[in-house]
């Protein structure tokens, strides 16, 4: 079956990683078509006649509405679809709740997002290419990092999650750096604060993320034979 | 007369000017109290308890309800007083139109901000300091900028504003770095695209925009006393 909703991503984008854990999350259908990042499909026509900045996950809509900014398409399908059957999931409804969610995916995308992605570069994807890490950027990047989990150690006092007492979107962004990052040496981060290490371990847990990885396993399956 | 909605922020913060500009915009009555940056005090308590990685500005709203992430501000100041006598301003109420338009909030944020705020540190506030420009890196910020402005150009050609047929949030959080960009010799990237230097010259002429200017001057001539 094609569906209406197509979702142009890869699955070695966290960014795809992030929107497909929230559709998954949602049971909103979708069909997701693979864009080859190596042969940079998407810095080609036609990919950026959709994306102008040649940047995945696109979601293209019914009526040819297109979306490609992650966190745009995630707040735009929470507020869409969060009303599941007996619970309101994923977003606040109260707008100043709604607003102290919407600070803490600002958080995520200005503060976290940024070391986190540096790290993984260099203590997962330089290795993986046989390349060493840049020592000194690794320990600013670290530095960095221990700040921002600071910050969350002490609001996961005050809540279960991090943007609400609800799992919401603020959560869904993080899983795809927080896995990455645990399968790194800067895991040492995450597990010596025990409130974010314990909030990890939850939000890493949900069935929708274990889809994720599995259609990324899948993929890999599939790409070896 | 003290006003229950607080602004801590810097009349040299593009984020603080953004968000004045907007509650000028939308009659909203606030006190502004300044942050003295070059004495440190957003890095030090008590201003860290309200903006936990030290960055202005900060909304304190009656209640101790804390907002300290600009567009989330944004967002939700026009959300709540958007609707004008007459107008409804400075957001879309539908919701596909609203989702359009903080998708162009992702832009300014992931893709204009980062080479714009590079080249005024190079070409306005080193100047400044008496230090030189560093040319490779005015070099990269005006190529990436320029890339950006190419697809505002083809954006403009469609609508009247950046996210919409009318003046949003979207053209507000761009008016401080496109008024400091002005004033340097990336204005050149500005002036050679008709379409960006008419909507630049429109939303610059905002009567709201006006007020920010003489609040900034008003603060010079006070400290020059």
């Amino acid at each position: 079956m094609t569906e209406a909703r197509k979702v142009y991503g890869s699955l070695n984008s966290p960014a795809t990683l992030k929107v497909l854990a929230l559709l998954f999350e949602l049971d909103v259908p979708f069909e997701f078509v693979a864009v080859d990042l190596d042969a940079g499909e998407h810095k080609k026509k036609p990919f950026l006649s959709m994306s102008p900045f040649g940047e995945v996950p696109v979601v293209y809509e019914e009526g040819g509405i297109i979306f490609f900014e992650s966190r745009t398409i995630m707040r735009c399908m929470a507020h869409q679809y969060g009303h599941k059957a007996g619970e309101e999931a994923l977003i606040e409804w109260d707008s100043r709740k709604q607003a102290v969610v919407s600070n803490w995916v600002d958080v995520e995308d200005h503060h976290f997002e940024p070391p986190a992605l540096k790290l993984i570069f260099e203590l997962a994807i330089k290795p993986g290419k046989g390349l060493a890490p840049d020592e000194v950027a690794v320990a600013e990047a670290e530095s960095e990092l221990a700040k921002v989990l600071d910050v969350y150690e002490a609001r996961l006092e005050k809540f279960t999650f991090l943007g609400s007492e609800k799992y919401t979107i603020v959560d869904v962004l993080h899983l795809p750096n927080m896995q990455s990052l645990l399968g790194t040496a800067a895991k040492k981060l995450i597990e010596s604060r025990p409130r974010v290490s314990a909030w990890c371990s939850n939000i890493l847990a949900r069935p929708a993320w274990a889809k994720v990885i599995d259609m990324q396993k899948k993929a890999q399956d599939h790409s070896a034979i």
